[in-house]
């Protein structure tokens, strides 16, 4: 997942990421992205009751389907600092608007690290000239690293499609790591094409895409009060997108790869996380149903210490599937364990007992190597319908504690 | 809490806790609580969908109202086993009936330890002669070494209080750990007292007392497929029991004082934890509103490491909360903490933004020294109600993953 692919950044889209001295560390904190002319977009927000600053002005922004920029900062979550919190964060939006010679309703915004201190808006305001200066094509990566706070990778997904004979380019960047449920959209995630495409074909994009990938996945069951994640198509391409026109699916497709790639990488490099995992429920009379015993298995923080040890404790999968507050026959349950390549799969448990397949230190061995490999998948299929729902979750290791605990010093 | 209290075994009550080889370790691992004479019964379970073969044999028993012993084991929870658990658990009470001269219904059971490893019924039938030889009045230490797993300490909170002239006794006796946030009941837990009431008494006494106490904890939000509360009255002291005759309140206060002291031994004594702590949720428009805001913050991953580290990452309080399906309004909430001899009441959040009054290092520390020690809270105020509800939860350490990665081997 991490091996050198190109990147393909689409056509009118300039990146730059610098160093604000808005982290402690002497690290890029403050990036751009600007589309050359103004671009199509949509987005979805966190849904956690406190939305921080970023949030509220994005949200209110993105609301006329069209922006030329997105300014982001690490190292302060501007969140939870009331309406001086939105004064704050409207000044770097001003002083990057006169700056670009833009409308300032053309800038949307986001932030993520440490809730509740005072949002630094003279350094990024004097950053400014110096974030504008380094813009260009190639600075992906400068951007990438801007956003970063406890990931220890770039997450950084794209591909280049041919339709009606051109290429169109979609490029995404999302950053991960901590308090990561998201139940709208991911921590902080930026998709881009030079695509041409209306606000509502790219909110019907998100509509569809989002809910099967960003959706899916959990680090530690928290969902954050900065979550956003920003679509915008620039037309550079000169290639039209709509669901009646040649190319959709192949576009649609192409989008959808790059969410689930970056969603992926987002659990893989959750802090402290040395394996991710499914969680798929099968047979269950609703998707909620599905939903709620696949979250509950995912978030279960017995399940994921033990996985992290590669122990086969199944016990702990139908103790968490108890109690998510759905009806179901315990006497219908039964749990299998897939490899990743899908070659080895184990009946644990069937019909509410341990599976008599599975006794013996040897089958103990064969399910907790399963267990030791990246990607595999833990099945829980009840027999009560036919709705289905998949997670994607991770291990739970001393090092989430660790970062955790001393994230702030 | 764990200063030396004097216990006080109620009459008539017998207690014997041996070796029997369960546990991979040389120490106790079964234990049996006789009644001289047949006691009133009643009991609370687990709410988990999978249910062990001794809560389903337990459930079923105590609808006569009436029991005379209880036989407990540590190292194997006889859960997952489907029918072949329900033989196994039947072998036991059979086994010991027949040696203490008692109907086999007369017997409750209560298993702890791994979830779907083959119960080893052989060995506890072999270990019932011993284990009712040691049977004495003062075997309360030695039963309750042996429902222990991963707990540290022991917990026993008894009290003698006088009723029309008469000492009456009360003991409780719980163990917890881990996989613990009971949504009925506690992991293990035996009350005994040789006052005589009616079943329908009892009932009516946990009904009042367990959702104040047991039902308010969690460790880690995980709930076991083996939670069970036993409440067992023999009549020895001669002192009659019930809502309407003199001595109930005190009766009734005395029980409660010891769930209580009991449920927060085990969250003090929670796999790794170094502090445990309250969150109250006041000013809700429900009751259930109250519950799922402080549940959330209760089992909040980011906030209970940054506990452990005595950080007070207020941020992780009102992300927690924000996410608990409850919808209020941001701008009319506030955190206070409170110290734990209620002295220092500190204003960190107050409608919507970062209190005035919480600015600055000097304001930092004096939060950070709350949260040092055992038995602070955390209190979030919603203002659109007067519903209240609080939660009592620990913090999660690096101790908490090492014990639960290596829990079997």
């Amino acid at each position: 997942m991490w091996s050198a692919k190109p990147i393909y950044p689409p056509k009118g889209f300039l990146f730059s990421g610098i160093i604000a001295g808005i982290k402690k560390k002497h690290k890029n904190d403050l990036g751009l992205i600007l589309s050359q002319k103004p671009a199509s977009a949509s987005a979805v927000f966190t849904t956690n009751v406190f939305l921080a600053a970023p949030v509220l002005i994005s949200k209110q922004r993105i609301k006329a389907g069209t922006a030329q920029a997105i300014l982001v900062n690490s190292g302060n979550a501007n969140a939870g600092l009331g309406n001086e919190g939105i004064v704050s964060a409207k000044k770097t939006s001003k002083a990057l608007a006169q700056k670009l010679g833009i409308k300032e309703s053309m800038i949307l915004l986001a932030s993520t690290g440490v809730i509740g201190e005072k949002f630094p808006a003279e350094k990024i305001k004097n950053a400014i000239p110096k974030l504008v200066q380094n813009l260009n094509p190639d600075g992906v990566l400068e951007f990438t690293r801007a956003i970063m706070t406890t990931d220890t990778r770039e997450k950084i997904s794209s591909r280049k499609i041919q339709i009606q004979g051109k290429d169109v380019r979609i490029l995404g960047i999302t950053k991960g790591a901590g308090m990561i449920q998201p139940k709208m959209a991911t921590m902080l995630g930026f998709l881009m094409t030079d695509a041409e495409a209306s606000p509502d074909t790219l909110n019907q994009l998100l509509k569809q895409i989002v809910p099967h990938t960003f959706n899916r996945i959990t680090i530690d069951g928290d969902t954050s009060t900065n979550d956003s994640l920003f679509l915008l198509a620039n037309g550079a391409s000169k290639v039209k997108i709509a669901p009646d026109k040649p190319g959709w699916n192949s576009f649609r497709n192409a989008l959808y790869q790059i969410c689930l790639e970056l969603a992926t990488m987002m659990v893989a490099d959750g802090e402290g996380v040395t394996r991710y995992f499914y969680v798929q429920v099968n047979g269950a009379k609703s998707k909620s149903d599905a939903e709620k015993i696949a979250r509950q298995i995912a978030n279960s923080p017995l399940l994921k210490t033990a996985i992290s040890a590669s122990d086969p404790n199944w016990g702990r999968i139908i103790a968490a599937a108890g109690i998510a507050g759905v009806k179901f026959n315990p006497n219908h349950a039964s749990v299998f364990l897939l490899s990743p390549n899908g070659k080895n799969r184990m009946e644990i448990f069937k019909h509410g007992a341990r599976s008599k397949k599975y006794r013996g230190l040897k089958q103990e061995k064969r399910a907790s190597k399963i267990l030791s490999k990246n990607g595999f998948k833990i099945i829980f299929h009840l027999e009560s319908g036919k709705e289905s729902f998949e997670m994607i979750s991770c291990d739970l290791t001393e090092q989430y504690v660790r970062i955790n605990a001393s994230y702030r010093t």
